[in-house]
């Protein structure tokens, strides 16, 4: 079945999020990334900031989780038992069903591919690279010093595996999980464009 | 770096090998899967049958690990107490390494992709694809019955699993350890012969 909507799901610094942005350009459709965040916080009432902290992160900090649901428990918006994370993470999941019924388009990050799992339209895509390459990018675009960008690395990738397996309760990272996963590093971030686009012309 | 090799992991039934057949008739170029049992039995002396069961595969038994260590210690070829296994595994390493020095080619499973991991001009490819693709594919070709199947790729994705885990210290199947994962479920056995052979032009 032609493909119409593309995830994509990324290691930290691998330009996923970029490839995400270039690929819907030369589509000519929208991205959804930093956008959803805008979306979720209208939406929720969360401020934009917790949303972009939590809303495709799980830490281990056992404080936040605690915190989170003892909070919870006297929010007006639910009597659940659900946590301000699964909140955001349902009001995403709202928002990206929405987002993929109105037509083309590519979404970054938040489970989008097991959110929207039961669409044949959807093309799902992860993007990771070697360390040298994600070091480089995240010295380059995220201002982070050589010397702090392995741990943030290690930490921004757990956070990421973490929420994942929590939602979806599968294994982040892992092939099966997606139609086309990509090295950004050895196939270079324009490569990896053109190569899903090519991906998407070749599905019908 | 222009690629040249093409290494093929695959899940079992997901159409991995034919892939990498017709991927090298596409591109002219020779298929090593089967043929690299041959070369592993006349290089070692071990028996045909005993190489495709045991080079790319651990099984869970203790028995046959206690008994391929017990016996390899009267091995006339070695007394560094390595298994049968791992000199089934350091012999098609070394002609892995061979054929690849000798140009352009394809070869399927044998964690290639791990052996032949400090050259440059190799695309390393898994391929996956959903359950009922590969019962289907089973039944097919593998003469296996549908009740069958499930077991079936259960215990040779684990034997692989382990296989590949034991011998690289890699996770079989993580995204991270490949240039290029294809789903043959969704994108069909020739588009993803056509979508490899496209990467092979895109990167120069």
């Amino acid at each position: 079945m032609k493909k119409q909507i593309v995830t994509i799901s990324r290691q930290y610094g691998s330009g996923g999020r970029y490839i995400g942005k270039k690929l819907a350009e030369k589509l000519g459709v929208s991205c959804y990334d930093e956008e959803l965040i805008d979306m979720v916080a209208k939406e929720s009432g969360f401020a934009e900031e917790f949303i972009a902290e939590k809303g495709e992160r799980i830490t281990g900090s056992l404080l936040f989780n605690i915190a989170s649901n003892l909070s919870y428990a006297n929010n007006v918006f639910s009597g659940n038992g659900a946590s301000l994370q699964d909140e955001i993470y349902f009001t995403q999941s709202r928002i990206i069903k929405d987002l993929a019924e109105k037509g083309p388009c590519v979404i970054v990050g938040r489970c989008a591919d097991y959110v929207l799992r039961e669409r044949e339209d959807c093309l799902n895509v992860f993007i990771h690279a070697d360390e040298e390459s994600r070091i480089k990018r995240a010295v380059t675009y995220f201002g982070i010093t050589e010397d702090d960008v392995p741990s943030a690395i290690k930490k921004k990738d757990k956070a990421r595996y973490n929420h994942y397996k929590f939602y979806t309760d599968q294994e982040w990272g892992l092939a099966a999980n997606y139609d086309l996963c990509l090295d950004s590093g050895e196939l270079g971030i324009d490569g990896c464009v053109e190569i899903i686009a090519h991906v998407l012309e070749a599905i019908q």
